[in-house]
């Protein structure tokens, strides 16, 4: 990874550029589509004209770009992210391809070897069954390669590997008793402790490890930043931006080093207040950043069984999950956003949290009038006879595609087959007039918004299962998907006419593809290569291997 | 093109300005001084040119503008204030001007009228013996013109006056018992509480005092920014900058608010980590923000004899101050900072802090070498023999002249007659080669750095006492102590090249003055009238009556 320029200017002054020889697409909120042949896009970045086969640019250029007739479509908006858990998830080990100890050993030696400063080592994905390896491995294998605390989570999430320094850091020895609920594993034939931590004893180490310092929340920002670029990602919206991670992205705004665009949903109202004061931020850094609101949780989640459902869980009678706030609290957090004109973003999964977040904003609405744009994320499980209801007061469904391919069998297990009439309701959604805003809820799943589109169009995973998709009545058009993914988005964080629809007087994000998102299945799609993306009439990533 | 310009820029842009008819005055660090007649100024509010007499402007300029033979000197720098504080103490209602209950009603109504949202009000300075009113007020005397929690603070201190709401909020009853140390005013021959609270029953009121909301603190910033600007104040050293104060300068920024240049120090070593992250932030704003560094505090204050003394204080045997953090965490501290290249500001009033301070930057000099610019703030009292340990390292004595005329009194009574010859030891310190920095600590004392400047040369205070100065041999030059209030206080802050010294390349901040500083004595001084003040080509304020 290259060095990152510390004190570049925002945005160097670019002259007009004639972007030529393009198949050009602009797309808007209702999915309709104006195709073009070239764009002019000004030196801050804007486009001020879109030309069609033949047309001249009006007035002068000063640089010209051939395409080569190449595909051009918006930059894709990823409505639902958490940036910084994403680049520092990147930041992090992975050790789930490794084949065996040795192998292990030497990534963790490398790992050590590229952050000499960091004090505490992290990672995960081991398994030793895959190693072959007939036991756990120890804190000795650890020491030989890092004499740094290093903590490795297993693949399984429920025991750790740790050395003899964070051992040592965490005061555990072979007086240290197995804490309730967990196993400190020991050497055979003593109490020594021999690195592995099961369960409840993981905590004893895992709360020694120091919170990321500021440069690596540096770095993991730019990860990240990466990462959506290489999905073709120019624009996201992070929910739960907590206050070191808005220090971050305006760390990244005032050097020139943040190019991504983020809008902002704060982790809390306290935080939301912080960083706005009296409402919402300006749009800063030449429209890269702005806080809008804040994210409500309401509920937990399907696969924990912490989703709030109107009946119990199929596969757990007389659970029907947690209510993270109740609902006093909900309507009071949200006129507290509200009176101040923070836009609401409210996390529900389950049926039951989805009606409460409908009739809170129902209830709310009478009171603060005008264009709110209450969001619900994730709105998975709807009941049926709530789904109108999003019809209501603009509501915005911020839906996550590939959830549903990852979630199904979950979702089956959970519900049992007769409540999953509103699961992943995209098309009835959709119907009521709701605008759709599509994202990946990346690090949980892959910040992978192509996946998200075959999966959107489809109702099928990555490897095209299962066959004719499931409940493919939910599948939407290849032109609703894209909106959802670009104008929708926008639209959804308050930045319509400032990027995501390829329009005159907007930004010039777009991507150059390999083929025509618009005319393709999703098997096909799912080969789409992203050649360049761009932000401002900027490149900002480019494959390897550009043809 | 179709840009949309909803919000303005911070600054719109200028075109060249010729100031003509001048009698300005640029003044170095070292106390040099140029004399210029006019100066032309670019549309980024840098001085281009400064001319002399019958000179004109190379190149073309947009704009004239006659200053009428005018004096115009730098624009002056308070190296130590906290502008917040100053801000909100400016939004506190102040009663210590009435003189009558009646009159101190009506004031509450008033203020009570002026901000109709805020939740609680606040306000001091009451004196119920001014009033001949032969009793305490009561809180029915409050509820007649406000129904919203009000607390109010005697002009002493140690007494507040409530209504009845405030008492409700605080669960004050005719049961609540006296708590140690403090006493509920009863009404006469009642347990009911009559609406002032002593002492340590003023905690009981004031803990339900809410934080200012974010309006307040926009709001307070303004105000702070006027008082400044008011007494030709153009940059300010923030000492102690929290978290929400950084974000209300930056809401400032961001909206084009910010026009007083603030070179920050956070009040705490993770707020500065969480601001800066991997070191100080760049200069934002057009030279109008950028986190510097970090202040620590050693020891208190010599009035609650708080400051650290190598010997006991005088008027209180056995007693030697008390130190805030030990010599071990001060040293951590600053490494913690200077590892990563944050400058640190250390809090020292009394000789042996200083001592401590002293022994502190020299030993850390050894391993962070490089232009450091440690700052030790105050420096009020120093043992004569620890004096010349200020040539050391390039330390910066950052001191406020006008505390030499408020506390000598005082400084005599802690100290005794024999340990003065340190005290407030301006010409002595400077005489080492050390760097000055001259502020006021607003709003401990007022922020009018005219009066400090009179201070500096004279030694007396606003009615010339005592008469000739108190130990006058540590009055310094005017050349020296404006230099100390505009170039040495950029030199502090790493500023110089930017403002300061109204050099070529500077920012043209400056003041229009009705007479010459640099000719007067201190009571002419006093006299000398601020006519306006600019901050980068700009006019920020002007007397009501200019003439």
């Amino acid at each position: 990874m290259t060095a990152i320029a510390l004190f570049a200017l925002p945005t160097p002054a670019l002259a007009d550029t004639h972007f030529d020889n393009v198949e050009g697409i602009s797309i808007h909120r209702d999915g309709s589509v104006d195709r073009f042949a070239g764009m002019v896009v000004d030196e801050e970045g804007r486009i001020v004209q879109l030309l069609d086969f033949g047309d001249r640019p009006e007035g002068e250029v000063d640089y010209y770009e051939d395409m080569q007739g190449r595909v051009v479509i918006p930059g894709l908006i990823d409505s639902h992210a958490h940036v910084m858990s994403l680049g520092l998830s990147k930041l992090t080990l992975d050790l789930s391809q490794t084949k065996s100890l040795e192998e292990a050993q030497a990534l963790v030696a490398e790992y050590s070897a590229r952050f000499p400063n960091r004090p505490w080592l992290v990672g995960r994905g081991w398994n030793q069954e895959i190693w072959g390896l007939g036991r756990f491995p120890t804190a000795a294998e650890l020491d030989a390669v890092t004499d740094r605390p290093i903590v490795l989570e297993r693949v399984d999430g429920h025991a750790v590997w740790a050395n003899s320094a964070a051992l040592r850091a965490a005061g555990i020895t072979a007086r240290t008793p197995d804490p309730e609920g967990g196993r400190i594993v020991r050497l055979a034939g003593s109490r020594e402790p021999s690195g592995v931590l099961v369960d409840n004893a993981m905590a004893l180490v895992n709360a020694q490890v120091p919170p990321p310092r500021p440069e690596d929340r540096d770095l993991a920002f730019h990860e990240a930043q990466q990462e959506f670029f290489s999905h073709g990602v120019t624009a996201v919206a992070d929910m739960g931006t907590a206050i070191e991670d808005w220090m971050t992205f305006r760390r990244a705004g005032d050097t020139g080093r943040l190019q991504l665009r983020v809008m902002s949903y704060a982790a809390s109202v306290p935080e939301m207040l912080l960083i706005g004061g009296t409402g919402p931020t300006t749009w800063l850094y030449e429209d890269r950043l702005r806080l809008n609101g804040v994210k409500l949780w309401l509920d937990g989640a399907l696969g924990s069984r912490g989703a709030v459902l109107k009946e119990d869980y199929h596969d757990d009678v007389g659970n029907r999950g947690l209510q993270v706030i109740n609902g006093t609290q909900l309507r009071n957090l949200m006129s507290r956003a509200a009176m101040d004109g923070f836009q609401v973003a409210i996390h529900a999964i389950g049926d039951g949290a989805n009606a409460e977040a409908l009739a809170a904003i129902d209830q709310l609405s009478a009171d603060f009038t005008g264009d709110r744009r209450w969001r619900i994320e994730h709105a998975q499980i709807v009941d049926p006879v709530d789904i109108p209801l999003f019809s209501q007061h603009g509501i915005i469904a911020s839906m996550q595609p590939v959830h549903q391919t990852s979630d199904r069998l979950m979702a089956e297990a959970r519900l049992g087959p007769d409540r999953l009439a509103g699961a992943y309701a995209w098309r009835s959604i959709a119907a009521t007039g709701a605008p759709l805003a599509f994202g990946s809820d990346a690090p949980v799943e892959a910040a992978d918004a192509l996946e998200g589109l075959a999966v959107a169009i489809s109702r099928t995973d990555a490897n095209g299962e299962p066959l004719g998709g499931w409940r493919p009545e939910e599948a939407v058009s290849r032109e609703t998907a894209l909106a959802a993914y670009t104008a929708g988005g926008a639209y959804a964080g308050f930045a319509e006419g400032r990027f995501g629809s390829l329009a005159v007087g907007e930004r010039a994000d777009f991507l150059v593809l390999d083929d025509d998102p618009l005319i393709l299945n999703a098997d096909m799609l799912r080969d789409v290569n992203i050649l360049q993306t761009w932000i401002a009439g900027r490149r900002v990533w480019q494959a390897e291997e550009a043809e």
